[in-house]
Formats: structure tokens, C-alpha cells, sequence
């Protein structure tokens, strides 16, 4: 078999010669340097990804890992554990925030159950891939065992692996699952060594004595397990999630096959920093949706050293901001292949 | 004939009924509430300005307003005035910036030229509203008369009324005009009475030394022309430009049509500010697209009282931001119509 340290050795950096061919372009285009911002060293990026200037995202799929976590019982959530799989049902029924921003996109969504604490359907149309019902209570122990938390890891490689084999130009990341903006901000926590209260907000909306609480139960959940900083799987297991070691998996599994992927927002972030501590160059593949409302969520990127592109106050999830970030990216592609330099435009014109 | 004062008379408040229907909707659906943060209020927006839960943005124009300054004659800029008509000229042939951006936003793109200083063949496929070969060089005295800055405003009115008549659902406002940052900062130093240091930012990329001569320059002009801030028309009259007249026009053209309208970067903005200072209900029809790079802009964002919805480190101008932004107008308006609420979930599980 296999072991993890395996697959993240095929993980090779970008073509760092398409990468400054593409800057060299973007420098000779009819307009004064740099002035499409933040456009520009994404476009440049796709390119060093995919080996060519002319990147045509077509085949685009949002994946939402669902998950449900044990330290709900602390109240840490204002909605209860069976929102999860109702809102898995929402999603196959087509009508949730993300079925919409994703059609917008362009994009199938795919429902992946990691770690749902109930019995679905078998013939119900998602990716079936539950390592467990749901984790253990992180405040009183591990959340998982180091063998589960590697195991909701290699749930997320297989789908990407899977999708690979179809044809994927372009994967985005999405999370569901009640309670797990705790134990991602319990990941940051671990991960940077700040105080938690610097790092906790306010989930789906709870109030100042609920917050407060929120940060006690964290805290306590830090102190329990003592996750070690540089093991990133021992941190997923002690106080992670099941779908947040998917959303790591979907990202190693992303970076190996060379595939751009979009993490949405502040629990999908944590994935993809489990993700790129397992898997250091799999930062090169990945591209940060937004800033979400969650206060961690700034600590993620800082982090990873990477920007989002968006900050349009979304706390939802889902995906929905990998959904609307994939269509930046798309754009930054045109513009890498078709603004013309001075040069193009004067033979054009010259021809007109 | 009519004043414009009398056209103005024409723009209504949107539906203050719809949009607060809308919002209802936005509470109800099957996620917590304010989730979608930015996108919400724009879709409830749109909602108001067009009438319905399920608008439909699917006949898109950005306009690009061009014309000269005679200001640059003082050396604020980088690029000399040729590459104005140069710039015209690579819109209409379709390798410009706007118009791989507008591609990518299914809008089209109408170049008008307010008053470039050339000469264009009356076949070239442009809007052809030349009030005059640019403006005067306001540093020594008024960069037009009162009668030239009303004309470039019922230039940009004009064309929304043509285009209206063709059905339009969704503005965008755009620029070209070598040395244009210089009137756009004069204007809202105009404004706001705010130092013009404070205000002023490199354009195309000015050194610091340039950057200094810039100031000077726009305070003189500030110095000898004394614009009066409670008269928009002698604010552009003065300081301004012939395509931020034009901009100015749009705005109050799409308001009075009840059509939103999308503006892009510094220029667009100082046009838009004009626009909404000769006609404060257009400010209801307004979405400003983007911060850009330039000092100034969240000024001018300051004083309608709007906030763009990205920050893209863009400053190009041309109407990029905007066509960007368009995407997101459209994506909010599926969050309205199509997310359905928990009561619509509940009916479509019970009969699936």
C-alpha cells in the first residue's frame, strides 16, 4: 500500500519558464505595467500550472465535504447537528446557495460525505466516504484517530484522483458541517501559537457570552490534546475534522494532478493549510477565494503567504466563494491570451 | 429645449416595496442569515430598480468615454496625447484590455468619443460626440466653458436614451483620456475641500518627483480657476474633462431609464460624482465597481456614500473594473431568485 509521503512526492512545482514567459507578455500588453493588479500574477500562475499562455479552464467542479463534529455538544453552534444532512439533501436537490453560484460558474458541484452523523441513502447521488458518524468531542479528547484523520486525507486524493481520470481543469473546495468553524480555528490556533481569542469569531452568529464560551471550549481542546505544530496530521486528528482532512486531500490530490484548485472559505481554508503542511508544494496549486467575516481567516493566508481575491463579507461556505473567485480566474486567463501588445495592435492596425 | 434640470426631473427612487420583498426573501432562504454579506444588498438593489425577484441582466453595454486634456502640457502624465486616439483605435479593433474583459462578462463595448484631439473618420465605429479637441489646459484658466461642460453631459445622456430604445438592462462606465487622474483628482479635491496631497495619486506610474509637479499643478489649477463645490457643471466646467462629462451623462441617462450602472475606476467615479452631485436620486442607480490603486478614489467612494465591491489592485481604467463587476451583479441576482427558502426545501424533499 501506498503511504501518503508516497503520493505528495509526485507533486512537482509549476513550469517556471511558462510562468515568466506569461509575465514577460502581460509586461509587452498595450497598457501601462501591472495595471490589471492582482489579475495579472494569477494569470501568469495558471499558466506556469498548465504549461501554456493560452489556459482554457472549461471543466470546473465545486467539491463540499461534509462533516459533523462531536464538540457540538459543548454549544458551540447556534444550529443543530441535523442541519448537516439536511443541507446535504439541499444540495442534490439543486436549491442551495451553492448549487446557484455554482451554475453560475459553470460548475458541477459534487457532495462528498466525509463524516455525516447519520445513515444516507446508498443510491443518494453524492461521493460516499464516511471514515465515521461524525467525530469525537475535541474538548474532552481526540477528535479522531491519527488513522481516521489519514483516511478522510486519502477520501479527498481518491475523488480528485477520480475527477483527473474525466478531465478536470478547475477544482473548488466547500465545506458543510455544523460546528466546524471550531475546530478550525482550533487548527490555527495550533498551527501559528496565537491566543485563541485573537482567532475566534463568531460562526454562523453567536453573541458575546456565546463567543466567550466558544473560545473556552477551544482553549480547552488545545490544552486536552496537545496537537504538535509539526505534525500536521496529529493536528487534524486531535482537532480537526473528517471533512476538513477531506478539503486537505482534495488539495494534495489537486497539486499532484497538476489542477488549479479554489478553496472557499474559513473552514475549507483550514483544510488546505493541512493540506500544504503535509504537502509544501501544493501551495503552488492553490488560490484563496475570499476573505470571509471569520476573524481566523486572515491567519490562514497569512500563513499559507497567499492573498484571496475577494472580500465580500460571505460567512456561508459551501464553496459559494470558490464559485465566484473561478470566474476571476477564468477572466484572468483571457486576459493573459488575448490583450494584445503594442506590437500586435500596430500590425492590426497597419491591416485595417 | 430641454435643461437639464428638466431631465434630471424624470429619475424616480426604486421600489422601495420590491426591495424590501426582496430582502424578506434574502432572511428566509436556507442559510444564516446575511451569509452572502455584499451580494445581498446589491441583489435587493437591482431587485428595487427593476421590479422583480428575478432579475435579468442580459443586454450589457460598457461605454467607453473618451477625450483629451490640455493639462498635460504641464508634464503630468507619462504617456504622451497620441495614445488616446491610439488607444480608440485598439477598442475598435478588439485586442484592448476592455475588450477581452467585456467579452469574458457577455457585455459589449461602445467607444464614444467625447473629445479626443484628433480628427477620427466619421466611418470609424465609434459614437462620434466631439464637443471639441480637448480641453483647455486648466492650470492656466477653465478647462472648458459652462456651455462645453453641458454639452459632453447631454452627450453621455444622449447615448443611454439610444441605447435604452435598443433595451438595455445593465450599464457599465469607462475611460481613456491620456493625463484624466489629473481633472479626477481636482474634482473631488473640489469636493471635498480635502488637501489635493491627500488626494492625489502616480496615475500610470509618475516617480516621486513627478507625483510633486502633479500636486502643484492641480493645486494651481484649484488656485486660479475656483470651482464652486455647490455647482457641479462650474466644478467640471473648470477643473474637469470632456469624457468625464460624458461619464457624468451616463449615470444620469441610466437612472432616468431605471437602469443600474455599473462604474469602474478613478475617472468613471469623478464622472459618476458629477453625475450624482447634478442629480442625487441617480446615486440609487449606482454600483460602484472597484477601489483602485489611485489615492483618491476611496474619497470619492466616501462621498456617494457606496462602496465598490472589489479590490483588485486594478488602475487601468477603460471600463476593466466594471466589466469584472458585472459578474457579480449578475451572480447576486441568481442568490435572489434561485436559493430557495427552508419552507421551499422542506416542500421539494417531501416530494423527492
Amino acid at each position: 500500500m501506498r503511504t501518503l509521503a508516497e503520493y505528495v512526492q509526485r507533486i512537482e512545482t509549476p513550469d517556471a519558464k511558462t510562468y515568466q514567459t506569461a509575465l514577460n507578455r502581460l509586461q509587452e500588453q498595450a497598457r501601462p505595467r501591472g495595471s490589471l493588479g492582482k489579475l495579472e500574477d494569477l494569470s501568469a500562475r495558471l499558466a506556469g500550472i498548465s504549461k501554456t499562455l493560452d489556459v482554457r479552464l472549461t471543466s470546473k467542479v465545486i467539491v463540499t465535504c461534509a462533516g459533523d463534529h462531536g464538540v457540538v455538544e459543548e454549544g458551540v453552534s447556534l444550529f443543530p447537528q441535523e442541519v448537516t444532512p439536511q443541507m446535504v439533501q439541499a444540495f442534490v436537490s439543486d436549491g442551495a446557495s451553492i448549487n446557484v453560484l455554482a451554475r453560475h460558474a459553470g460548475a458541477r458541484v459534487l457532495v462528498a460525505d466525509l463524516g455525516v452523523n447519520c445513515d444516507f441513502d446508498p443510491d443518494l447521488p453524492i461521493v460516499h466516504k464516511k471514515v465515521r458518524k461524525g467525530t469525537r468531542n475535541m474538548a474532552q479528547g481526540p477528535a479522531m484517530t491519527r488513522n481516521e484523520a489519514e483516511q478522510s486525507v486519502w477520501a479527498g486524493i481518491e475523488i480528485v484522483d477520480q475527477l483527473a481520470d474525466q478531465g478536470l481543469d478547475m477544482l473548488g473546495t466547500g465545506d458543510m458541517g455544523i460546528g466546524n468553524t471550531t475546530p478550525s480555528t482550533a487548527i490555527i490556533a495550533a498551527f501559528s501559537g496565537l491566543p485563541v481569542a485573537q482567532l475566534t469569531g463568531r460562526g454562523t452568529g453567536l453573541d458575546d457570552e456565546r463567543l466567550a464560551h466558544k473560545i473556552r471550549v477551544i482553549e480547552q481542546a488545545l490544552e486536552v490534546n496537545r496537537p504538535d505544530p509539526r505534525d500536521p496530521l496529529d493536528v487534524l486528528a486531535k482537532v480537526g475534522g473528517l471533512e476538513i482532512g477531506g478539503l486537505a486531500g482534495l488539495v494534495i490530490g489537486a497539486a499532484a494532478h497538476r489542477i488549479p484548485v479554489v478553496c472557499d472559505g474559513f473552514i475549507a481554508t483550514a483544510g488546505a493549510l493541512i493540506g500544504c503542511e503535509i504537502a509544501p508544494l501544493a501551495k503552488h496549486y492553490l488560490f484563496p477565494s475570499h476573505r470571509s467575516v471569520e476573524k481566523g481567516h486572515a491567519y490562514m493566508h497569512d500563513r499559507l503567504g497567499l492573498d484571496p481575491l475577494l472580500d465580500l463579507e460571505f460567512r456561508l461556505g459551501e464553496g459559494t466563494g470558490a464559485a465566484v473567485a473561478m470566474e476571476l480566474l477564468d477572466a484572468s486567463t483571457r486576459i493573459l491570451a488575448e490583450i494584445k501588445t503594442f506590437a500586435e495592435l500596430r500590425v492590426s492596425n497597419a491591416q485595417g
